[in-house]
């Protein structure tokens, strides 16, 4: 076993994370920090650099990395290693994020889309290991997704491909921060959970969370599980709209597995139901029945193992499957 | 230059065409018939190896045919040569086609869904030539859709991938034939264009179309090139139902190129506009500006192309490109 080892980072709105990885997917060592918050692309670079330098540091007993992996709230160009769009982080828009990280570390570095990332590191390690066409589906904040077909990570023709949050669920529905009406980001999210609550429970006006000055989505979790009929309903109208969403990929795409992440997939047992619900009431059948929708198994690891994969994959080293 | 040739075929609800294709894409000879109204699938082998036998006999002057590349209205599998559903066919539901039609004429046959197929001929010989990806829409009695993912046709885990026309861009919308409600082929297609110019002239109640006992979407067509306020209304809508199911695909796959075909596309300049106007509101502006509408180029041909152009594949026989 030789102590050959790649940086792998996930960079989101709020975290930023970076890791040393082994080519067995052996998390060595990780740093979770926080992203600055900043109008400067030149301070995001910074504390990635820090971040990394500590990794490095810190990862005693190994070499220097063989190359660094970075998975991105954004849309990016992995070939030009520039962010396309970041509604996220908008100081980054447009910037060339790959160039300045590698002259300062003097290491090849590769961007992904964090969702990307995510549906790379559980086709690797995860829960869609050994899947030839799965669909990754992350429900946080917003709704990010990553596409395996035919084996391989599918970027499309700018490395923007993946974009399933905004498939429209409701084409006269509720604005999203694209600039579309009634994306499934508004319907099926951390934030639209509790937009949908305050909607339905008369601005949060339910037994359980009345008087609370902030109602986050892992409350209305709570609420529904001690039965408040508000939160529960708010669980059935995101099912729903999921449903309507993974049933147009299922017609599209024929996947043998949806992987559901994110902090939003804790609530599993309550919005899954109308999920299925909705898939058999709308998608073919033939491919219905083959769609396993399953929950992700690396959690917070995902973006950061499927970065280090990348990475792996672009220096060609092999890496057990 | 050889004699060397195939077969393929297109078979739909109404037409069956089988022609002799030369590995350049010239079409030697065809022979354009009927599919047979019949309950039994072997009529329908019959009439397929009827068909195929006449070509070989008037494609005179050449040798045995290399190989039978088949396009169908239907989900197939292409790896075990069976028809998985076909709404226009039923009576080839479950049916092992490959194999029967194989026997009799002592070919390898290999099956294709005919919008894949289409998508396939675009891509070799068409609009799409040299695209790496690019999605292929038939506008007809339905809507079909074929992939072309990374240079490939992708069909998925079952050949079922590319139902594009049950994308749901109404979700309380009008029943669609799957099963489902609000397809875009419910608002999209030719059987939809009638539908929609009923509707909104009061049961074709307009002073064109007034009295017809059939109205069809070419009646429409003319209408609204005559100024007919309802028939213009008519394919605004289809343009804007379009439109949101193609800003989906933007936002999933990310293709440089939608090639559009089928008979209602020849309605073009009375849709596009709208459909145009529904991506920029709701895609993603990268992946929308990339992504190039463009009119499909091989007219009736394109199935019966592309389903040469995948036996050549199988066969490993090199085509220009």
């Amino acid at each position: 076993m030789s102590d050959e080892y790649v940086l792998a980072g996930d960079v989101g709105g709020t975290n930023l994370r970076i890791a040393a990885v082994a080519r067995d997917g052996t998390i060595l060592y990780r740093t979770n920090g926080s992203t600055p918050v900043t109008d400067g692309a030149s301070d995001i670079v910074a504390a990635i650099v820090e971040a990394a330098e500590s990794v490095i540091r810190d990862a005693a007993g190994h070499a220097r990395p063989m190359g660094f992996g970075l998975a991105l709230a954004a849309l990016v160009n992995p070939v030009e290693g520039r962010i396309l769009s970041s509604p996220n982080l908008p100081q980054l828009d447009g910037v060339c994020l790959g160039a300045p990280i590698s002259a300062k570390l003097g290491l090849d570095v590769v961007l992904e889309n964090d969702a990307t990332a995510a549906a790379i590191g559980e086709l690797w390690l995860g829960s869609s290991k050994g899947a030839r066409n799965s669909i990754f589906v992350t429900l946080g904040t917003g709704i990010g997704g990553g596409l395996i077909l035919d084996g391989r990570p599918y970027r499309g023709s700018d490395g923007t491909a993946g974009e399933i949050g905004h498939i429209c669920v409701e084409p006269e529905g509720h604005s999203c921060g694209c600039g579309s009406r009634g994306c499934v980001e508004q319907y099926a999210s951390a934030t639209a959970i509790v937009r949908i609550f305050r909607e339905l429970s008369g601005n949060g006006g339910s037994p359980t969370l009345a008087g609370r000055p902030v109602i986050t989505a892992s409350a209305v979790y709570d609420a529904a599980a001690g039965g408040d009929p508000a939160a529960r309903e708010t669980f059935r109208v995101m099912g729903r709209h999921l449903g309507v969403a993974l049933a147009d990929l299922i017609d599209i795409l024929n996947p043998e597995m949806i992987v559901i992440g994110g902090g939003a997939a804790g609530a599993w047992d309550l919005f899954i139901g109308d999920v299925r619900s909705e898939i058999a009431a709308r998608a073919f059948k033939h491919p219905a029945d083959r769609a396993r929708l399953v929950r992700a198994s690396l959690g917070d690891s995902a973006g950061v193992l499927g970065a280090a994969r990348v990475i792996y994959d672009r220096l060609s080293v092999p890496t057990p499957t």
